[in-house]
């Protein structure tokens, strides 16, 4: 009577393992500010509760398995605006991103295939490769390149024949890359020199800053059937808690097949769904306001860590994260520490220790990753504890 | 660029793949009675939509991975009620019980590994299982018996080496059975003997009708920490369109491996939550109407499919369905006849092949599952419809 191989080589939330020391600090009052997740504190637009407080249906029936027309057609509205154009077929509507990317790796790969995937990577990629079987085969992008696509090589060399698909976060988390129009295009040629699905992450498509343009996968025009787009509500207008999320894809064989799966499950929360549809008729300023915001609280983030002694990163351009590399060789004993050895006027910080994103062991050991999900001034006084934790902590540790 | 064998080997929904026939039939203007799907038409508890309209969070977040504190506890106390203690660290909240079952099997089995359930069985475990690579083995249970359990040679004779667990319904989707307890401790000392997990989906547990008296799997004291118990508000409560399923389990190693499973997708709808926690609040009454209701029901089902030359069917003691056998060799055409090619006075029944319930090939095709998820008006014209749909068919095939 033993649990499964499968599930003992998965690992538990590197993102959460220091929730019990943040819940002890703060049981013996010390303020904690996250920077350890990706939950933005903006509102939910208020169109998603008023659809829900008015919505009058007696009983809450199984809806169809594919989404409710009304959300499939919002979402065709919202795609058509950023010049995208797909039909109800292409759409379907999924348990957030994480279900979307669980599918798609259950459809596009057997037991055993491979996918590549640009190292540092989301952390939960890793399950939810296991949960379906699959290896995931990395290529290492650099802190110093703000994490942009170098080498054609390196990613060539990494493919082999038991390859099926790239999973491509853009813009990325944990990195806050952006690609550019030419590494989107280069790894549409990689995909059709070698064959490849092109899963793509797409979930923080809004958050990018400054100059940049985001270059969807989807505007590709001869790569369309290889693309397993994956999309989500949840950071889009702060509605992590709707579990909302979207499978896009022109390919009529994968995204009918989609449907088994859809239909293994039954259904998506039924009036997340009817919140979700109403979303269309948010005014454009609240996405533009959002961006905004974020792009301060980057800036602020940014200046901040590398006014820090031995700090060091790239300014993102994209998503709600950083990657910094600390003058010191174990930051996750140092995570641990901050909450439960420091403070500074009774405050500290929770952050996460880069190596989880990693896949190749060693990497990382000296970065952490930060999300600016906080408000400016909240950064401001988090940047000073860092700061000054990193002081007292060198005074100790190495 | 070819789709998995895996995906390609899943099967879409045998109880969906009518729903074109049935939407063309209302096209044309014949009203159709769904026998054919397991959705209450029962109103859900007031006290679910008033929780979320009384919400008043501004922000969506993610919730707990493992579910809302509120969710948890009022399980502890409805489980509490029908004498099972549970510990909130036994409790999992899960996308429905779909998603209990997947999280079930991934931490049980590996990739091969063999299940063991009774046949016929609710269809969508095929494709749960070949998401995780699960092979199942079936033992046959008889129409005949009421789909009781029999023979402990006929189960054994089907457990390998392989087997990591059983899978039970009980009640039983399509069947109807309700195990005695003698049945549930048969079933019980098989996965002693065998060493295996036991996987059970006591979602119907309120439908029992009669003096019927229903044991749950976890009323077996000695073989708690083998039991996986997958639970939903769905049935229970109508509220098939929330996504509130749950898995208990007092196996201390299995349930703390869940929470990577659960961390990997982050949480469940929070709103959904929300009003599941308040469902603890509907009085017993509700639960007791439902029954009566639901006994009515399959009492008019029962009488009426009898009173039809050569249908024959046992009285069912729980759930909402019944499978009968039809004097006719091919149900999978009647059932498309029915939406395609009869109605009387204007109606038609939309009813369910049983074939898709039995995995050995060839089994059920004289057979059909009807659901009595409708009011006992519509079940009396449905049987009238039946009664003159099977004289009608038998004109032009066999």
């Amino acid at each position: 009577m033993n649990i499964s191989k499968r599930i003992d080589n998965m690992t538990f939330s590197e993102i959460r393992k220091f929730i019990p020391y943040s819940d002890e600090a703060k049981e013996r009052g010390i303020e904690v500010y996250h920077l350890n997740i990706g939950q933005p504190d903006i509102k939910t637009p208020e169109e998603f509760f008023e659809a829900i407080k008015s919505f009058e249906g007696k009983t809450l029936k199984y809806e169809n398995s594919h989404g409710i027309k009304e959300l499939i057609n919002s979402f065709i509205k919202y795609y058509k605006s950023i010049n995208i154009n797909l039909d109800k077929d292409d759409i379907l509507i999924t348990n957030g991103a994480s279900e979307g990317i669980l599918f798609a790796l259950l459809t596009l790969c057997d037991f055993g295939d491979e996918i590549i995937v640009p190292e540092p990577y989301y952390t939960n990629y890793n399950n939810m490769a296991k949960m379906a079987g699959v290896k995931i085969n990395s290529f290492r992008t650099y802190r110093e390149d703000g994490f942009h696509i170098k080498s054609k090589d390196e990613i060539l060399r990494n493919i082999s024949p038991n390859t099926k698909a790239m999973l491509i976060c853009n813009p990325g988390n944990p990195t806050g890359v952006v690609y550019t129009r030419e590494e989107v295009r280069l790894l549409c040629d990689i995909a059709v020199e070698k064959d490849l699905f092109i899963i793509v992450d797409e979930v923080y498509r809004e958050f990018v800053y400054g100059e940049e343009k985001f270059t969807s996968f989807m505007y590709m025009e001869d790569v369309q059937d290889r693309i397993v787009l994956v999309d989500s509500i949840s950071k889009r207008y702060s509605a992590c808690g709707a579990r909302i999320g979207m499978l896009v894809c022109k390919n009529k064989l994968v995204s009918s097949e989609f449907m088994k799966l859809s239909q293994t499950r039954l259904s998506v929360s039924s009036l997340d769904q009817i919140g979700a549809a109403k979303l269309i008729d948010v005014t454009p300023q609240y996405l533009s306001d959002v961006n905004k915001e974020y792009e301060k609280r980057r800036d602020v983030l940014y200046e901040g860590l590398i006014s820090i002694p031995g700090v060091s990163c790239e300014k993102p351009s994209g998503a709600f994260y950083i990657i910094a590399k600390l003058p010191l060789k174990d930051t996750n004993h140092f995570t641990k520490w901050l909450l439960t050895d420091f403070n500074l006027s009774n405050k500290t910080v929770m952050i996460t220790p880069a190596a989880g994103f990693y896949s190749t062991e060693g990497l990382g050991l000296d970065e952490v990753r930060l999300s600016y999900c906080i408000n400016c001034e909240d950064l401001k006084a988090s940047i000073e504890i860092l700061r000054h934790g990193i002081i007292e902590y060198k005074k100790h540790f190495k």
